[in-house]
């Protein structure tokens, strides 16, 4: 068996290690999408976790596990999107400085959120390019930790606490289905849950508009996801050189749905759940309620990830 | 001391009696709303029960109360509001008929709510005359029974199991905080409240538009609400004959506040929590972040009740 960024000890250790910092998001069951979707949901609700979204557990794990004066020297990323935020907060929590690169585009709201949780922004040009020296420039300045939002190891452990907690809640799951950007989130989860529960079934969840790893999967290589176009704005990236063996070995198959499919879900949740979910956060639960997902025999319990809920509230998103 | 409509031993009847069929709802917190009150708040989330409302509660109760002989008649309401869809719940789940009267201009999509559940609707004119005409009407023929939106004493025990609950869950709150429109919900939570835990301070929240109870309070004699205006359209009525004595003698203060206070109130349940709260239910929150209520000393932990969930998506609410 090969060896991946992580494995379930590294998730436990991070389970153990966001004790009392991490919410432990509850499980929600609906009988209006059960009936929708032809089986049993339970739905593991990260949109209540702090900063509203899975990615504090990762970003908190990264940052807790730095030696003290390693940690001193504060953390790094190029995000402008929950990632971001997750940082600063595990940051401030930590008492340690967090620079965070954004692109000079990025909506003035996202930046201050940052600010509002403590991190320190610095602006750079919309590409790649420029983004990455900034970032080393502050490494190199500060000789701050690199945390990238997926591509890390303990990004990755943290994130599968996720389906550890998921299982710990309904042992009897014979599924999950995560939704999958760069595929931090469901290489952690697959690690976790095929680690605890050998069987346990894992699906990935893409929006149609970045299809990069259901492509992968089908041509059985890594594949780059070029011009994304999709209402799921968390799901645009590629997946990554850590996370994308553990799709390939651990994630059975990777569903993808249309933007209209995902902002039914959404409203679905929201109407009948009374929970926001954020586009991305609703992927997961509009393959569970597509036509081929449903279609899957022998999966009576299937657990869904609710990634996350921000949203912005001034627009109407139907 | 005085009789109400129900005491703690009838509120303690109906948590059994809805034991399996009411959600126990979660209990949930926030660190930014305990900031910006200055005190701990406890949400109990009834916008997460059956019907998206409270109203479950009294309505299943009232509903399973009945001799089976009396059952098989049925039940009759008159509203168009969450009281309807739960009452037609409750009779769906005990296979008897729900006649629910509704006044010609109610919102289709409300009627259709009601049909959902298996309620039969009977139109009537908009006044009052015509809708208890329609509603007698009903009773005579079918030999269904009444069961009022909120002053009966089963609906009133039915409501007070919320802060049963509450207080399971939280056992050391100083208050309760707890919309009031009618006033079932209130009056059975101060019975529930005052009777399980002696000295817990019970305060209504009404809009400024609707204030009926307030001003009843301070007048001391029941005064009856007229020409209601607020956004909060779950709590347009006077109280009853049997929440008024309750509220008058059990509720230590009816606290108002404007539309303004709850749409920033339920703005800010949607952003920070990512629970939809509908503008009546988001009334507790208000008084909860209003200065009059945060200039009360003695109160470390306060629950507040999150009524209801049920809104209009299709509209910006800000």
């Amino acid at each position: 068996m090969p060896t991946y960024a992580c494995d379930l000890a590294a998730v436990r250790a991070a389970a153990e290690r966001l004790k009392g910092a991490a919410h432990r998001t509850p499980v929600m069951t609906s009988a209006t999408l059960d009936r929708l979707a032809g089986r049993r949901l339970f739905f593991k609700c990260e949109n209540l976790q702090k900063v509203g979204a899975f990615k504090y557990r990762g970003a908190a794990n990264a940052v807790r596990k730095l030696s003290d004066t390693d940690a001193a020297k504060g953390v790094v990323t190029h995000s402008s999107g929950n990632h971001a935020q997750a940082l600063a907060l595990a940051a401030r929590e930590r008492g340690v400085p967090a620079y965070i690169v954004m692109p000079k585009t990025a909506p003035a709201v996202k930046r201050a959120a940052v600010e509002g949780y403590g991190g320190q922004v610095t602006l750079c040009e919309p590409n790649l390019a420029d983004r990455e020296r900034a970032a080393n420039e502050l490494v190199a300045r500060t000789g701050a930790a690199l945390i990238p939002p997926f591509d890390h190891p303990d990004v990755i452990a943290g994130q599968g606490t996720v389906a550890l907690e998921l299982l710990e809640g309904v042992p009897d799951l014979d599924a999950l289905v995560v939704c999958l950007g760069g595929g931090g989130l469901v290489s952690g989860c697959a690690i976790a849950a095929t680690g605890v529960k050998p069987g346990t079934r894992v699906f990935g969840a893409e929006p149609l508009g970045a299809d990069d790893a259901a492509r992968s999967k089908a041509a059985g290589e890594w594949l780059p996801q070029t011009g994304p176009n999709t209402i799921a704005d968390g799901l645009l990236t590629s997946t990554g050189q850590l996370t994308w063996p553990v799709i390939r070995d651990l994630v059975e198959r990777v569903f993808t749905v249309s933007d209209d499919e995902i902002r039914a879900a959404m409203r679905l949740v929201w109407e009948r759940m009374k929970l926001i979910v954020e586009p991305s956060g609703a992927v997961g639960a509009a393959v569970a309620l597509s036509e081929a997902f449903k279609s899957l025999p022998g999966l009576a319990k299937v657990g869904v990830v609710f990634s996350g809920g921000n949203v912005n509230l001034d627009k109407l998103w139907w």
